[in-house]
């Protein structure tokens, strides 16, 4: 995949999947980085049942926490090495419910600032019938560097 | 609690807890409803460091989790007997980090209307200091009916 | 362009332009529709003096005001001959400053269900210096029809 | 009315009502600035037909108008006396049709802080019937210091 964007930090890899690994809600509900580039990435989760709502379906706030965290984490690719990364606010549009074999959060920077940033995700269901897109959002990130 | 809201349907607390204790997710997370008025609920949940993200703050898609549920459950309250509610966005404004040994959503109807509603959810952080605002959700739920 | 949305309204064209021309208050700043397809509109706005807030920039509610438009059109365009369509939320992320010579709200449907639907805008910046992107929408659209 | 908030600017309201002035949209739409409070203001709009969209209710994006500036305006009386306020996002939920004889946007700041502040504003329009709660907003403002 190209991108508009790129780093200046050449460890932004590994820095997005350090911090990834110590969000202990990743492994609770199994979600895994899939995809790190500048400016973007990909976090998967597998449906269980034990995260849906009252319809078999897996709930809004699941969702959101892997859309959210592929906002976060798509801006802090283009942070600085130092800095750490906080949202502010997101705002997520439930197109379709969330029935599938697996779910795939593509997160990707609209806006880079130097404090704050504008990212967007996308939801898709993935299923044997294929790809489905399901939720949007979209979240304001802050930069926070060390005083 | 007094309330500027009446529930047509006499049984809604009951119907209510039988729908909270259909979301799996909340056991997953030990989440639990603690109050039910006609266009209000509470839902509480202790703090767990399996809910966290990278600094140890609970995930601001698990505070979603019990925020919209806590809008979801208050406009259900005053909807009828039949009818399923369905949250078609929401947005939420992280005020504060979610630190404290508890965490409390306060969701409260904003505008009953027949098809669309909208709800208010507040998240407080409960802790031997005391009681903190530290999030605010604004969401957008649809009552469905049987066709 | 091409576009994944078809129009059940032959009309859908002249429809759009009948309503837009009775939204009054484009003709007080001048908003013109410059592209009318199915699923997609674009309103253009000149800049003036006497639109903008206290640094000379276009005040973000007249921003929001082409951005609302080219999201709700955008999804009029899909809707049945007989309906109306309602925004009943949005949310504007402001990315940079609104200078420039004219404004470009491209508005597009994202999601056409038959009561709700939800359209995304961008508005664009142009000048000599080129096309800037500087805000983005995300809104909700109810179908409604006639009783 | 008291308030949860003090000013550390004894000048803010004549700093608040200066920038007000400044916005000229304000005076194309002949919207005015009636209460200046820390961390609240209040700014009313009398219905016109040239502000409507086709049905002959106020446009989203006006009744948007005057709730971001009421909204930037509350947080805008928190702050130092040399920033700027900047608007970085805003949602609003329209809860009915914007019909009336007056309209009342109160802004209100949920959070005060350093860089980000949060504020809310209600609209009400009001009628010989009364008044009449019809859109609600959330918006994030940014106090901009001189580098």
């Amino acid at each position: 995949m190209s991108s508009q964007f790129e780093s200046s930090d050449p460890d932004f890899q590994a820095r997005v999947e350090r911090s990834f690994a110590e969000q202990a809600v990743m492994q609770l509900i199994d979600a895994s980085l899939t995809l790190v580039e500048p400016g973007q990435v990909v976090i998967e989760l597998p449906y269980r049942e034990d995260l849906c709502q009252q319809d078999g379906f897996i709930h809004a706030g699941i969702s959101s926490t892997i859309m959210d965290s592929a906002c976060g984490y798509a801006a802090f690719t283009l942070m600085p090495a130092e800095a750490r990364v906080l949202t502010i606010e997101f705002k997520i549009n439930l197109l379709a419910p969330a029935a599938g074999d697996r779910f795939r959060a593509i997160g990707k920077v609209r806006k880079a600032g130097r404090s704050v940033s504008v990212a967007e995700s996308e939801l898709h269901a993935v299923s044997a019938g294929g790809d489905k897109l399901i939720a949007t959002m979209v979240g304001t990130l802050m930069t926070v560097r060390p005083q």
